[in-house]
């Protein structure tokens, strides 16, 4: 089995990391200055490495090994988010490039396809895990057109200003890859809690959002008697409480759900509000309890509407992301390479967070292992891990990654054409 | 009886509204320009109406009648909501103008000693009821110290500009006045839906309010499973709806409570609040429902504190206002006024506003009248009310000053002292 190079790995970590360092944290957005020096820098690493690398017109960075056989993808992204951590994205994608060095560094492992990739803004400052979608074809040109930023600044521009607006686009051929597998910080508490090392990602949760629009009569608090009142927050109250009475009765061990942003008008304490909104966002691995909670909100939003006082418009947020289940297969070699260097201290567990992975995985067989994020926090400055668990979280991809090649190769010839 | 001047009434209705006009509306807030304009302006027709009068220290207006006897103060506040209606004081202002007129117009009532009043800031750029509280003594110094505007801008330094800095500030006698009589449009709808012409005020509703601040645990809305979650709107939501559930229980026919202000934060849709506030005003002509509800509130909060999660704190927001009476003798003569000139289309009510009468009923014996207003819309330029109605109202007012005064007059001398 291949040996990690921990003070290579920790050493590269560091070294990232001071691309965009700001205090603890990092700030290395999609195709900032400092997300395309990062990207520069992990093509030239890849290159050490032995890889044939690339940047592509969306910013990916990908490196090809030069080995035949069906070959395995290794990454994450490198970009941050505005205020981030500096291991959100960026551990996954040093760990391939370091499990691509042990296995080149191990006679036994030395014959095997390994490729590296750093997805862009998968944080999405334009379009979320635009470069997973663009490298597998699920970038559809709609949503790609109009997207801009925050502060109004467009895809495009962003593509001219990073010298991308030229560039090919490279597109992932299946029959290349065995699989992909993702490793990631947890950024949530379970690992922590439960004094374990490592995650094996069983799928990626599902996620729905609806935003509810209250439509009253704005009126004078001292004035207006209740029964003429059409109080916008009287209905947002009772349909937010009622949700969260009525959800747990229909929802699945992991499901979530939160109302977490609103908006009152005029929000003063002497006005019975006329309008109001709500947002309702909901997260599962299973279809099943989605549809069940979505058939709730329409009822408790009927019967409010029923009573003819404040009307409730319920318009979908975004489009919902579908439930994925990781492969199989994949995942029974990250076990038992978890169960190897961790014996005991691993668990199956779905991510609450969405990933490339989860757009890779429409292509590709993939998988994910997590380890564990200190106090579960992450999207802060203050993200961080233990040492040891990085660096424990590295071996067991490395041995993975061995394990599933020395299954899978079958003697394919590289195939991914920059041009297709 | 007095008869009052129709044409004289209006016209000098309309010759205040264009002091600080916009539009339909009027933009008058204490101490503005147009503001002290209107004010300067009063002063004078107060003299031309025979009255001896004077802008006190805090920019009260005062006209005092010449005539010996009990006197009845008439009167309201000509200072205007930042986007205020033409009518909001002003009618009350104004109508107190015409009586004195009409009242030394008639040789039956020529003798009778009435003195006009527009106080200062009833509506609340500084102080709420800022002239009647320093009129009546009731303006204790922390109250006015320290006081500032949406803006910034001090009460101190608005009296300077206003060139009030160093102007007497005047303090009603008691023993100088049979009473007080306020005129006011409704500022709701009642009048005008049941086909009415005149509201006998028996009552301002008491009025106290409360912030609650929810403190739980922001977090991942993805990562972070149901039961270890401290939401600050899952509380938030529940005490808001349980509060709508209950205090109809045992509210009066016309307690109202509002909760039309809240704050969360961070208040995006993907993560979990760790804090969040909302703020519940009540009012109610009698302090018995308002003890109610502050009980049921208080066992809501404690009920939800106990179970460990998101900590629930209540504060008061402001002091809180008492229900205030009017005086039964002045609403009797009120009353039969109203029977004389809209007979069967008068009623008693209470106020569910605030008003400068709630003040001065606590020195003097007070009583208030309502003309409607259309639609019930107030504080908007949209602020309107019928001329037949306007000018009904004053009739109405002008009868009851001439029989208060005709039952009371006990030949008292003047003795408002400038300088007590």
């Amino acid at each position: 089995m291949p040996r990690i190079d921990a003070a290579r790995l920790l050493s590269d970590l560091h070294q990232l990391r001071t691309i965009g360092a700001q205090g603890r944290g990092v700030v290395r957005p999609a195709f900032s200055a400092a997300d395309m020096e990062a990207r520069r820098w992990l093509k030239r690493r890849y290159e050490d490495a032995g890889l044939e690398a690339t940047i592509d017109g969306v910013g990916n960075v990908l490196g090809r090994s030069r080995n035949s056989g069906k070959a395995l993808l290794i990454g994450s992204h490198s970009d941050t988010q505005p205020t981030g951590g500096w291991l959100d994205g960026a551990l996954g994608v040093i760990y391939a490039l370091e499990v691509v060095r042990a296995l080149a560094a191990d006679s036994a492992t030395r014959a095997l396809p390994v490729d590296a990739v750093s997805f862009q803004d998968e944080e999405s400052r334009f379009v979320g895990c635009l470069g997973s979608r663009s490298l597998t074809g699920a970038l559809a040109p709609e949503i790609e057109e109009g997207a801009a930023d925050s502060h109004g600044v467009t895809l495009a521009d962003a593509l001219r200003e990073a010298g991308l607006a030229n560039v090919p686009r490279l597109h992932l051929a299946r029959e290349r890859y065995a699989g992909f597998i993702e490793a990631h910080i947890e950024q949530g508490p379970h690992l922590e809690d439960a004094g374990l090392k490592i995650g094996v990602v069983t799928g990626i949760v599902g996620l729905r959002s609806i935003r509810f629009i209250f439509r009253g009569q704005q009126n004078h608090a001292g004035t207006t008697m209740m029964a003429r009142r059409r109080d916008a927050t009287t209905a947002l109250y009772e349909l937010a409480h009622r949700i969260n009475v009525e959800l747990p009765k229909v929802a699945a061990e992991r499901s979530v759900w939160t109302m977490g942003r609103l908006r009152v008008e005029p929000n003063a304490t002497s006005i019975v509000p006329g309008y109001a909104e709500l947002d309702l966002q909901f997260r599962d691995q299973s279809e099943a309890p989605l549809d069940a909670f979505e058939a709730i909100v329409a009822r408790l939003v009927s019967e409010i509407n029923a009573r003819g006082g404040v009307t409730i418009e319920a318009v979908p947020t975004r489009a919902p992301i579908a439930p994925t289940r990781m492969d199989a297969a994949l995942q029974a070699h990250v076990e038992t390479a978890a169960e190897r260097h961790a014996p005991g201290k691993w668990q199956r567990m779905p991510s609450g967070a969405f990933h490339d992975a989860g757009i890779v995985s429409a292509s590709i067989p993939s998988a994910m292992l997590f380890i564990p994020s200190l106090g579960g926090i992450s999207h802060d400055f203050a993200e961080d891990s233990r040492e040891e668990d990085i660096v424990l979280g590295c071996q067991v991809l490395a041995d993975a990654a061995a394990s599933i090649l020395a299954d899978g190769a079958t003697g394919h010839p590289i195939d991914v054409d920059p041009l297709r």
